[in-house]
């Protein structure tokens, strides 16, 4: 904050900021990962806040579309040619770079990430070093290309062919049918003149799986589409509408045998077909991208809590007690019950992506000496927190943005956007119940191994019989315990119906379907227990002055009890809660949010987000909402003249015909 | 359907529309009020749809702001033209009228719609014959200004003042802050000349609270704004985007005293304020406008429910079995459950706001007798049923969506646009929290009066503890005893605590926002039993043959344990279900959700949504899916051509630049 906004902000936010309890640069410095982590941020994000190619004169939402991707590109291209002047590798600045200064997707940002990663990832040695210079240097501009309009999480579905001709030591690309056509990946419609693709390999009529190609597929010179290729955009979206997401078919188009990326399967000169040593080595990306998604759900939740708690702490309504002034809105316990829990999911989310990254990084060194126990463990973690990192930020963004009453509703608030780009996660890099569904085969499993007396791996070892249990009461610890005994519960109860529809004669997958709803829940619960838990840990052991500690218990605590009074029927199922025991916690929710609310504003302070990069009206720092709001719908090209163009040509002949 | 489109829909939905078990056209009668009623709502719709004037080369999701508002105003502009032409009245064509076809709302709606109402609801008898047939020819064009920047929901906060000037017999319209601008009516920036104003009454000093005024905007020669007068547009929204939401301010602005709407409260020349004879006469709008949004959010979920069961249906993924070929995602459980609960709930919110207009037109006719009686009822009812419709629909609608994976997030699909205009009823005619609150307090009270003995209204009565209850059991009738039972339950609890922070000193108010979270909690669950109340009853007690009946009651019973199974917690509490006839519910939902799949296609189809109407890529009759997806992006702008104009500007120098 700079010693101006401090002048201008509204006075009901400098007395919330009065009532901090904690170190705010503490907090900051916690959510980067330490204090020169901030420090590092603060001096990419200042590089492109103060530089003036990213402020628009009209706001993207006024653009047509074709203007809204042309100005993105112009952007995005600015942005890449700043990093090579300044020094950034790609890497640096898909890590650091400000992502928000093209709220709405930009034509590199594939390039910038999928693209340059799939070569890291699926390159061997000679592959990465002739094509990562080039797109460092954008001599190459790519995506990467795997959806396909008929398919998308169920990738043994995938029908584009890559065919070996061995005469000619060629692959030949098709797309045999409609359905076939690759659709969806960013930057692919205008922008790319590359693509890392996924397709069926096929080697003497034998099909092989899908396997990752570099396949040029527009002109470097002209940029045309080269022969053979058929590219396009897929039309307008419900956010990120300057990615260019496209659609690409190819008939018979043929590429170099040495274009497969070849760092886990090989293609040899003869049509020989080399398997990768390990089978599921090529998980890893996998599962790290989706250790990414819970952070970047994080921190678009981040940015929605930050702007519902600013406005609730300025907008004044109704009447709290007759007669006296209309209250701050946050004042109101529903107000509070919408918004600090959201505060608190972001800690959890946060917490626990952190600790599966801890186990990633584990499960990768044990890889290198051969051991790949971790591998299922590792896939049911991140799967389930995905898809509870997903739905969770994303209805909590949409709490967010319903807590600000009608201007919520508003593009200049920015969290339609927001959510937009949210709502998504849910569904890109694995639909959540597909993956939930994943864990829960996972749970089935182990439940099963469990009971024959096999030692579980840590994160479902409570759903063994020989797990010895703590105590069930209503400390945290008690509450983590009550999480275990009641998805414990519920697996098994799921685990017999299961059985039971198998004895009755059902085919196991029949009765699997039969089941899955139940089976998704107990996914979802068993993924809460997890987050809890990691909350739980590490709100005690972080090394945290105790200012701050304080406050991460109390959303910690809170957390807890949201969620456990969100699914009582669980634990009263499970009778390993009384209805009294409910009604205590409840009672104690409601001291919570009175305790965490005049923390709230400095909490989401600490965030540390960026006017420029916040965007909205309702959030910015100052609070002076309404001037906002007011100034940018000025913005508004309709708003330059008094009588709008339309008048002319189709109010004014209506009006004269007198009907 | 036509011939031809019979013969060319895939055959996945000719095999689901051949399990078809009861009359289409039936339902589709039930769902419109009568046979009689389906054939008008055929005819208006027949001749709008057949006009090419509706049609857009270009889909408006390609447009700048500016231009989609122009060609919104286009089609406003003839639909009115069209229906002078025709002889259609105003009243008629809000409810015949296939507003489905100018999706994004359009600047002339209000006008239509809330204007004329208003004109309607508020002027005296001079008033109505002066204004109403100016606005019925277009010689005027209005929209209704109420709600402010500063102010929404509570309606006593309006900053705009209308002072009395008795020497002129005028009065000055001003709006006294920022905060005081008129701030969303639609049509109000850039389209009406005139407007229906709430504004505060000022005579002598006195603050007699909002009343209506009719004020002149704009020249109606020049369409300049009057003097004294700022008016524009807002800017960009969630939705509802060729709407022109607008802003309105006054500095000193005089109109004659005539202006004011004086069908309830006058003002006479020398400055004597009349009330009306019964101050809450004018209530009846609010209530009536609050019905008509169920119905409005329950065609919103019929469309989005249409879309998700056909593409459900049509498209195939992943394997049940493994090696067998991939099913329709329909056959999948999972899907089953997002989906078909939703079908349900079109039909109970159907059936809840039917029961609710009911007891709104009573409620009238014994008004008209001086007996205001049912005011409370009916305002509860309406408010809780406008606020658990909303919640439902945009809940439904995004469930929708989701279940269609990533090409629900494609505007094509049209559920996007679904979501935007669905979300917003949350908001509008009453924040859903406020009104849920105002249901609390009429829970409250008459759980209180239950208490002392006075006889209760209907809708309430169960809250008496003189209430004789029937037995529970897991019949229909038994669970709905079991929902009173265990909404009783909450409510007493709550009451309980209420009045205890109450007795430790406590001030009412500041204990009724302490108990808030629990407050809105029981509001909901007492709308719930209302809803599946009338479900049930509507479902026996209706003229249907038996084969519709039959869909109904499956219909009606997933609802039912739809709903307990979400609120299992709530009738664990109370001890009316036990956990082992939760788990028997569960078991027959599943048999429930198998059941009802194969109906369900036709179901939809009984809604009968003409494909212009629907305007979905995913939804269409004949679920020719892909290949419309397809054929929709082609109409992108940026596929008219291979290479973008933005290549050579943006593109191309950074590829040179040689970085």
């Amino acid at each position: 904050m700079t010693s101006d906004a401090e002048r201008f902000c509204v006075s009901d936010l400098k007395k919330e900021r009065a009532n901090c309890s904690f170190d705010r640069e503490e907090l900051t410095n916690l959510m980067d990962g330490g204090k020169k982590m901030t420090e590092i941020r603060r001096k990419y994000a200042q590089s492109f806040l103060s530089d003036p190619v990213y402020d628009d004169a009209t706001p993207p939402d006024y653009l047509s579309h074709e203007d809204l991707y042309g100005n993105e590109l112009r952007k995005a291209c600015h942005t890449l040619r700043k990093m090579n002047k300044e020094g950034i590798s790609i890497k640096k600045m898909t890590m650091h770079g400000p992502r928000g200064l093209m709220q709405d997707g930009n034509p590199l940002m594939l390039h910038t990430g999928m693209f340059y990663d799939a070569i890291v990832g699926h390159g061997n040695k000679e592959q990465r070093e002739k094509w990562l210079p080039l797109a460092e240097k954008a001599d190459i501009i790519g995506t990467y290309a795997q959806t396909e309009m008929g398919h998308g999480t169920f990738l043994r579905g995938l029908e584009t062919t890559a065919t070996y001709d061995k005469s000619t030591k060629e692959f030949i690309i098709h797309s045999p049918t409609l359905s076939a056509t690759k659709w969806w990946p960013g930057g692919l419609g205008k922008t790319a003149n590359h693509v890392v693709l996924m397709a069926q390999l096929h080697i003497d009529g034998k099909a092989l799986g899908p396997h990752p190609f570099m396949v040029q597929i527009r002109d470097l010179e002209t940029h045309r589409s080269l022969p053979g290729i058929t590219v396009g955009e897929i039309g307008p979206r419900a956010g990120l509408n300057s990615n260019d997401n496209g659609f690409l078919r190819f008939d018979h188009h043929r590429i170099p045998r040495t274009n497969m990326l070849m760092k886990h399967s090989q293609v040899l000169e003869d049509g020989t077909y080399v398997k990768p040593p390990h089978a599921k080595l090529s998980y890893g990306t996998m599962v790290i991208t989706r250790v990414s998604l819970v952070f970047h759900a994080c921190l678009q939740l981040r940015s929605a809590v930050t702007i519902a708690t600013r406005y609730s702490a300025v907008r004044h309504q109704s009447e709290l007690v007759p007669g006296e002034p209309e209250p701050q809105i946050f004042d109101y316990q529903t107000q509070q019950y919408k918004i600090i829990p959201q505060i608190a999911s972001v800690f959890a989310l946060f917490f626990a992506a952190q600790s599966c990254g801890k186990t990633y990084i584990k499960a990768m060194s044990n890889i290198q000496e051969g051991d790949m126990e971790l591998l299922p463990e590792l896939h049911a973690l991140s799967s389930g927190l995905k898809a509870i990192g997903g739905k969770d930020a994303s209805a909590g963004v949409e709490i967010c943005r319903l807590a600000c009453g009608g201007h919520g509703y508003i593009a200049s608030s920015n969290l339609p956007r927001i959510y937009g780009n949210t709502t998504c996660i849910i569904t890109y890099e694995g639909e959540n119940t597909v993956l939930l569904l994943q864990v829960a085969r996972y749970l089935i499993k182990s439940f099963r191994s469990g009971e024959l007396g096999t030692p579980l791996r840590k994160s479902v070892a409570y759903l063994s019989a020989q797990s010895t249990s703590g105590e069930i009461n209503l400390t945290n610890e008690g509450l983590v315990e009550a999480y275990k005994k009641s998805v414990s519960a519920m697996v098994a109860e799921t685990e017999g119906r299961l059985r039971r529809l198998c004895d009755s004669g059902l085919n196991y997958h029949h009765a699997w379907n039969k089941c899955s709803v139940s089976l998704v829940k107990c996914a979802e619960a068993h993924n809460r227990y997890y987050i809890c838990d990691q909350f739980v840990k590490n709100v005690e052991s972080l090394e945290v002055s105790p200012g701050l500690r304080n406050v991460l218990r109390d959303l910690c605590r809170l957390y807890l009890i949201y969620h456990i009074s969100l699914n009582e029927g669980m634990f009263l199922k499970a009778g390993v809660l009384s209805p009294g025991d409910i009604e205590i916690l409840e009672e104690e929710m409601s001291e919570l949010l009175a305790k965490l609310r005049p923390q709230a504003v400095s909490i989401v302070d600490a965030f540390d987000i960026d006017d420029k990069l916040l965007n909205s009206t309702l959030g910015a720092w100052d609070g002076n909402v309404y001037q906002r709001l007011y100034d940018e719908a000025m913005k508004s090209p309709l708003n330059k003249t008094d009588v709008p163009k339309a008048y002319k040509k189709y109010l004014k002949p209506m009006i004269n015909a007198k009907l």
